[in-house]
């Protein structure tokens, strides 16, 4: 007997590699090729430190009054927090308390697992099909919860309200999270169907469409009874909320309308592009509605693919996991980036 | 049956009134009452926002780094995360996993018993003495981990080394946690054990003595298999770390000795003088060695300076909890609020 015996026995996620050197092209972790609206740098060079010696407004009330106002909402139906991977783990543990399991896709956000695990939460994994679509009527069985990133990752897939809306009339018993972390590159948004149902959460996060990665900063939108719950549970994990810096430069962020949707526009158009190039050389990958594609070609390995990009100091995604193996994950870089990565994939497909 | 019997049951916890109005005094949060060093100023204002657009360093190695140094440890002895809420609530979930009960004070940071029950791990109290002493023989029972804050709060007593040893010694198969989050203002540490015991674990705040309440930043310190753990519980429950601003923000800190001994020096002597002042007035209270004192008085109750004290625009901490309910936890402020306190207090003995 040792305390030996009492650690956490886990498998860490692995995140994507972040390279030691520094002249590379960094496609793997879907990360926004753009900085962050200037409206942000000015709020964090003109944040007062001072204020930094008090604790920060306990519910963030500023920077979720802005969001609520954005989506046509009230505060009140907003929570933010630390992240979406922040936000998810309060929400499997406000909401998914029932002795049945929890139900998602197997190819998915690799996190799910993880926090039932770390939260004794049990759950099950539904196949997507072969083309990697959801399909509604697995989600019509006895459950303790449902969670669904749409558009989906790694797959790039988005589905439409109808689709959200079948799932959600299936499942009046459990709390359904829509995860929309990629929701702003092309996905169709769940907000207005929140007046129609208390039991869903929607999920969004400042790090992909806002360019704030290395801000941990994300926001649930659902019924009230919902985000008072949210606060509850993070109240009481995790005392203090969103630093104060976090929260002065997310609102900038989120009143700059119009270089959000400028960005937005930017990646959208490169996906596009990437995504014709890649066809061309034989590539078979979705539509993809969110900032990266999931590609895979016919005739040569994944593996094989990924270690060439990596010799070329160009890092995309390769997941050495079941069904998805044979797949790359690119996150849309800038122009410059993917005529690099165009290049390099046409030398080795030669 | 509805998604509502699957909601988390749980008690928020309540953290120190924040009051709305502005013109108050606010010694209720144990908040540092001067800025952070000038340093931190020039690493906020003089921060890239550009970098903001990928994810932060995974490890925080150049603030663990700097801490290291500092304590005269190895990075790899070094956990750095969200403020020592998420350090210690990660370190419940990494080191906790026995049947038996983890064991800690009655009178202690009330945060122990609300993540036991949200991570689902038994525990019991031992209650301190009349005087909050924490008797070591106490813990010297079979248990599933320790976990003892000094010095303690809300009491403010510290106990030396000889003590730490003692429970060490006593506790070989458990993991202990000694809360530092005060040992800045006059207690003894127990970094100088690390080297002796691989089972200790040792966790420390920026927001007290740091100044740095609104960022969000506390670290652990202890062996590197502890430390890996901590990793390996943090990287699967929210994949990314402590924000690049906070990062910035610590290591200026950290590095910032000269700034941190004059603010701590001048607290340790306002909260000298305001012993001395209360104990004038009848006031009982222990030595403190915090930033903060707890006092009652012979002929008045504690409720009732509380609510004096606040229609004065005053804040200090009053908690409804048996043992304590006829203590006030006041923060030591600068000399001005202090005096006025004092001047309130006088008016309402006299």
């Amino acid at each position: 007997m040792s305390w030996r015996d009492n650690l956490i026995k886990i498998e860490p996620y692995v995140a994507g590699e972040q390279p030691k050197k520094t002249n590379f092209i960094k496609l793997n972790a879907n990360e926004n090729p753009y900085p962050p609206s200037p409206k942000v740098a000015d709020a964090v060079k003109n944040f007062n430190a001072e204020i930094l010696k008090k604790y920060p407004d306990a519910n963030a009330v500023p920077l979720t009054s802005a969001i609520a106002k954005r989506e046509g909402l009230k505060p009140e139906n907003v929570f933010a927090s630390n992240g979406t991977d922040d936000v998810l783990s309060l929400s499997f543990r406000a909401f998914f308390n029932s002795d049945k399991p929890i139900v998602f896709p197997d190819i998915t956000y690799s996190f799910n697992t993880v926090w039932c695990d770390i939260l004794r939460i049990p759950y099950e994994t539904v196949p997507v099909d072969d083309n990697f679509n959801i399909n509604p009527a697995d989600y019509k069985r006895e459950n303790g919860g449902v969670v669904i990133v749409n558009p989906n990752a790694p797959t790039s897939i988005g589905r439409g309200l109808d689709f959200i809306r079948e799932v959600m009339d299936a499942n009046q018993n459990s709390v359904v999270i829509i995860d929309e972390a990629y929701v702003d590159f092309g996905g169709t948004t769940a907000v207005p169907l929140l007046a129609e149902y208390d039991n869903l959460l929607i999920t969004r996060t400042f790090s992909k469409s806002r360019s704030l990665a290395g801000m941990r900063l994300g926001w649930a939108m659902g019924s009230a009874e919902l985000i008072s719950a949210l606060y509850a549970t993070k109240d009481s994990m995790n005392s203090y909320p969103v630093d104060s810096i976090a929260q002065a430069a997310g609102i900038a962020s989120i009143e700059d309308e119009e270089y959000f949707k400028t960005t937005v526009a930017k990646v959208i158009s490169s996906r596009e592009r990437l995504t014709q190039e890649l066809r061309k050389m034989g590539f078979n990958l979705p539509d993809s509605q969110t900032n990266f594609v999931f590609a895979e070609h016919p005739k040569y390995s994944a593996k094989d693919i990924f270690e060439f990009l990596k010799s070329r100091g160009i890092y995309v995604r390769w997941f050495n996991k079941p069904r998805i193996d044979n797949r790359l994950r690119i996150t849309v870089g800038t122009d410059d980036e993917i005529d690099a990565l165009i290049t390099a994939l046409r030398e080795f497909i030669k």
